[in-house]
């Protein structure tokens, strides 16, 4: 394990493992517990750069697999990486796209030299090998680059889940050797699926080879919120503290602050960009489905508590009505508000750690949402 | 006709009929010759009303059809009209519904006493007639009111134009009797087909009733440029010159140019928004379109010589990219380019016409376009 880390730990809570800190990265640091939205194709969905700053982003991801394919790394290269395509200029955490991959299921083929799969846009040959991975990831410039992973689907047998975690326990491997110095972080993946002793295999392998940080990959899958809550206790302080702790693709509001309860720093997930689209807003008493009809009058604010955007300027009532005329600028507003919601909801964690009284809070936003 | 205008003539071209005016209202003073972006279903689609304002929209139309049938004009009324209910602080003008419920064709019926139609959602039959017009746009509390109109298909004989033509002046007397004391403007609407002596009469009935400004409708409906351009030399100097002359429905960068040539003061189209959603731009040196494989690499903005927040930010790859992956940013970027590309060209126009120069700009502005 390299000495040095990105990550300084500001703040311990003393009734559990969450914890506040801080990642710096060639864009600035970025204040953990963090959420990242998700911003597949070199865009967060329906939102602009300057949407984001001004709701609280500090930090989005990227994914490798959509800008290899589309517009190209190549392309992205030329433009000095994807902060100047995008025009936007705080870190940016990219993907490797180990887990597109791993849903094209048999548009994909996995050796152990790399993966081998097809375009979903027009079918053609594509190759990622953990050293492509890396320079794919360089030339998009991200600030944090994710090694090359291979997912377990779930359920998995335990010599399937076995098989797949030490590959990626090799690729990690390679990707650290891959790696330029180039000054952008590089974050190793457990894998192990739901068993136990992998995970702490896992971990250890990466541990061994040493990475910036560390991501739990391959939860979220579709397994039961209690096994995710278990799989969360029985690994996430099987990585190292001094290094930021990345629970990938997760989740709701809710596993948000059991993550956090559990010791993770970093999230990311298409939730609140998706749910937006599709008229679901989150509030701090729970959730809104903005096209029904018990909304079509309301004068209200979507959140009485929210301070964004689209809560300063405009009612339920017209929510609905841009929703149900199917117009552009309801998912504007509602992405606003629901990427608010969530990087709101991280600085409110933030804020309690530092008060040290995380506990009693967690207990408040889960009576919250039972008052609604 | 009243001796009020809410008109101001600022400067008149020494060299043609272009003018430089003001026109008061509710909601504050909008400079002439002016472009009104549409915001159909009370949204300029795919923009926010700060980004409206930014690249200098003064005044937004609003469709009375639209709105009546959703979310109707009782719930807007609730709201305190309908720039509270889209958060839009500066004027509105809003058509009456006539062009829609034409453009309806077998689904609406015309009678001595209304329209009578059926909604393009639900098929719930409705009526509109000058009275119920003038109400519902007095429920959204426009700026600027027009009178229920009956638009005349093209091609079409004198006799059809005529009898629509004289329904129509009867309904404007109907509308203005019907118009309460609420500050609101209301128009007329000159019809008449491609019958210059149709347009004569119309606009000698109308004048006759008195309305705060006047509309020419029924043009832009498929007749070929040159006729547009010859009825409009015919009829712009009909309407009195102390009060707003609207070229309703229009157009093209180059019919702007025209229309203000001719002495018209207004306009609006859904083409700047409609065609950047097409992926069709609007430039100094003319139309890009943007999914064009040459602007794949391209790293200069849509037009050097645009400072909209578009052209300030993003290059035509990033833009080509956001467009051939379907992306929602894609519609916002290219909304605002186009839009502003409307609104400073109007705001051009006046500078020119202040400077007496109209004619040789009119010129310049053609070169500029051939030299592509």
């Amino acid at each position: 394990m390299p000495l040095y880390s990105p990550f300084t730990l500001l703040h311990q809570s003393s009734q559990c493992s969450a914890r506040c800190g801080r990642v710096a990265t060639l864009h600035g640091s970025v204040e953990t517990p963090v959420f990242m939205p998700v911003g597949t194709q070199a865009t967060v969905k329906a939102v602009t750069p300057e949407n984001l700053a001004e709701l609280g982003a500090q930090i989005i991801l990227g994914n490798t697999y959509h800008l290899f394919i589309r517009p190209g790394h190549e392309l992205i290269r030329t433009f000095g990486g994807l902060h100047k395509f995008m025009h936007w200029d705080k870190p940016i955490l990219t993907d490797s796209g180990g887990f597109q991959i791993f849903s094209l299921k048999e548009l994909a083929k996995i050796t152990e030299q790399g993966a081998e799969f097809r375009s979903h846009i027009d079918g053609s040959k594509l190759f990622l090998s953990p050293e492509k991975a890396v320079e794919v990831q360089e030339a998009l410039g991200s600030d944090i680059m994710m090694v090359l992973d291979t997912c377990i689907p779930y359920p998995a047998t335990y010599d399937e889940a076995a098989k797949a975690t030490a590959l990626t326990s090799r690729w990690a491997q390679r990707c650290r050797e891959a790696q330029s110095e180039t000054g952008q972080l590089l974050f190793g993946i457990v894998q192990g699926g739901m068993y136990p002793e992998l995970r702490q295999l896992s971990a250890a392998e990466l541990i061994e080879i040493g990475f910036d940080g560390y991501a739990l990959g391959g939860l979220s899958v579709g397994e039961p919120k209690e096994q995710m809550h278990a799989m969360l206790d029985a690994t996430v302080h099987l990585l190292p503290d001094n290094h930021p702790k990345y629970l990938m693709g997760v989740g709701t509001p809710e596993d948000l602050v059991e993550g956090v309860f559990r010791g993770v720093d970093m999230f990311d997930c298409v939730m609140p960009t998706r749910n937006a689209r599709n008229g679901m807003l989150f509030t701090s008493s729970g959730r809104v489905v903005i096209k029904n009809s018990c909304y079509r009058e309301d004068q209200g604010p979507v959140d009485e508590r929210c301070g964004c955007y689209t809560c300063r300027n405009y009612s339920r009532a017209y929510l609905r009505h841009l929703f149900q005329s199917s117009e552009i600028l309801a998912y504007q507003l509602n992405s606003i508000h629901n990427l608010h919601y969530y990087c709101s909801l991280m600085a409110e964690m933030r804020q309690v750690i530092a008060e040290d009284r995380f506990v009693e809070w967690r207990g408040e936003f889960y009576a919250r949402r039972e008052e609604l």
